[in-house]
């Protein structure tokens, strides 16, 4: 039986974490707002779980809202996650920890609020920008550089020595700078080559690299997470 | 053995939610930096699971970050999840949700992020605060009142029949909002009686009661997550 995801039809937003280890997995999935006129209806109001916003999964009688929650069960079932208790728990983290960097990217262009348009928060979106390109970016990736290279396992991943969802989950986040930061980012990768080796890796993994290329992939564009305003990356 | 939570010994912030499960189980644990003198200094350095922040959970050889991932870790070992995977899962997505809305408490003191102070962004946090409290709040606490609701499973926890450390730390938000905005609660919690409820209900369960009467109970203070500024409860 297929999974069946549930998110916005025109972003790749949080969604799409959960649809690169779909992808990554070859998994069966059918992404059910796109083009099919349903957008908005969830099936998690007929569950008791529903879910505060998208992205929810259905996987037969399960029904799971929460980008990490949803990762935390696909992990074991798409095998991208490892197979013990202890490892799953760190994968878990560091996803939690890129739920934070996402958060913190998404504020760039709205720090007063997810209730109004960038355009009527510019002034505070160049302010908050500022921070998160000087402190914040430096500081998670200096994190995510270090585990790369705490991790002695061999591949160059995060956890271990195989792939998980968190590294797909951090390619994204690379991505998603690349696109909204270009300047920032031109200035910072040099500093974070196990970032930037596993960037490349990911992308270049065959069934993730064939996504990329089709248009399953939406474009990076002004309506989702990752935004580019030049003049937030001056 | 013990377990340590490292926390910032000053504050209840994000290690709270760690305290009161810790608490309520009656579990033995160690406050490590309060008092004593090693504020700042993490066990998970060593350990190859290095936290990005506080609060970070040691249990034997396992060093956990990340309040929902140490959550997630302790609840079946504290009594405090569902015995079935699909009830543990349902119990961590509600308490990403309540994460969501802590950071979004956090951000009306500081929309232009952490490293500026609150008197350095109070026009900002004014506007925040106003659509925190217009459209943030009541948008939450709907959720949390409905899926409280949908449990039919009798006792009025948000999880089948039995406490969770999900309903713990939905009354540490109730609390906290308690705090922060007096006068904006007082308006809203006529619509949230089963919320209500359960922040009564948790209050009072023995183990719970007598801590939050003990001086281990830090008091709300303007340094945590929940602040009580008048101006923004206007």
């Amino acid at each position: 039986m297929s999974y069946e995801l549930y998110y916005w039809p025109s972003i790749q937003g949080r969604g799409e974490f959960v649809r690169l280890a779909l992808e990554d997995a070859g998994a069966d999935y059918v992404d059910v707002w796109r083009g099919a006129g349903m957008e908005g209806s969830m099936p998690a109001i007929a569950t008791g779980t529903p879910s505060f916003a998208p992205p929810c999964l259905r996987d037969g009688d399960i029904v799971v809202g929460q980008t990490a929650a949803i990762l935390l069960h696909l992990g074991p079932k798409l095998g991208l996650a490892p197979d013990d208790d202890k490892g799953r728990l760190w994968t878990h983290q560091i996803q939690l920890t890129i739920s934070d960097f996402v958060n913190e990217t998404h504020d760039t262009h709205h720090p007063l609020g997810p209730g109004r348009y960038y355009d009527e928060q510019k002034p505070e979106a160049l302010a908050r920008a500022r921070e998160f390109r000087d402190a914040r970016m430096p500081k998670f990736l200096d994190w995510f550089e270090a585990i790369l290279t705490r991790n002695t396992a061999g591949g160059g991943y995060l956890v271990g020595a195989a792939v998980t969802y968190a590294d797909l989950s951090l390619f994204q986040v690379v991505d998603g700078l690349l696109y909204a930061f270009p300047t920032r980012m031109a200035g910072l990768m040099g500093n974070y080559p196990k970032i930037a080796a596993l960037h490349r890796a990911v992308g270049e993994r065959p069934r993730l690299k064939a996504y990329l290329a089709s248009d399953r992939r939406l474009a990076f564009n002004e309506d989702g997470l990752f935004r580019h305003y030049p003049e937030l990356d001056a």
